[in-house]
């Protein structure tokens, strides 16, 4: 894995915390992006070599809402660059670990996306992207 | 802030969380330190500019413990680098972001840490840290 890509932060509102971490991080929030296949509004900071990634559910029964009822609103994920994903699922299934998707899918910022699940990585939602034009 | 210095990751068992680490990040854990003043044992990982840096509760009545008993194992904080950390308070003060601790104290890996209070930041702990030996 070549870097910590982003973090992935369960928000309730974008209106409200884009702002606040506009002030927090003192930089500004340079895109905006829904994903409709996760069906997310996404917001992104740039903190040096990592990405801030703000998480909106547009459903709420999905997959944020159901973390922010559980967990409360907060660090939802961490996302690792990688260069070739799918040799990195192999090495990681190889490894004993499971996947929420096995197949790579298109996330947000132009990235080609698959999840660990947390049951075999003491809890903590792993997400593995590769960039898409980079294929 | 500079960069996101490291993700902390609150962990049952550093004993089974560093090889699971080892395998899923494809990389050693280069250092394991002990910090009396937080009561825990930590274990860090490299990736890029940012580091993963494990955590275990010393103490069963212990801010991990108590993190894990609410949210379960997980992510636990995101830690930025400040070249001034003083400075950086006064800032967010200023802003009206509520700290836990307003004074630096010694943290792991030769830092001055302060965390600012998830109730001013949508739920999640920042640490802001800084390297001691460059004051």
């Amino acid at each position: 894995m070549l870097k910590v890509e982003h973090i992935g932060i369960a928000v309730r509102d974008l209106s409200k915390s884009i702002p606040l971490y506009e002030k927090m991080l003192n930089t500004p929030c340079y895109k905006t992006e829904t994903v409709s296949s996760e069906q997310v509004n996404t917001a992104f900071f740039q903190q040096g070599q990592t990405k801030i990634e703000l998480l909106e559910g547009q459903d709420p029964e999905g997959v944020i809402a159901r973390f922010i009822d559980k967990k409360g609103p907060g660090i939802h994920h961490i996302a690792f660059e990688v260069t070739d994903i799918e040799a990195e699922i192999a090495r990681l299934k190889q490894e004993g670990f499971v996947f929420i998707n096995e197949t790579p899918r298109n996330g947000a910022d132009n990235k080609l996306v698959c999840f660990l699940h947390p049951k075999s990585t003491d809890g903590v939602l792993i997400e593995l992207c590769q960039e898409r034009a980079a294929r």
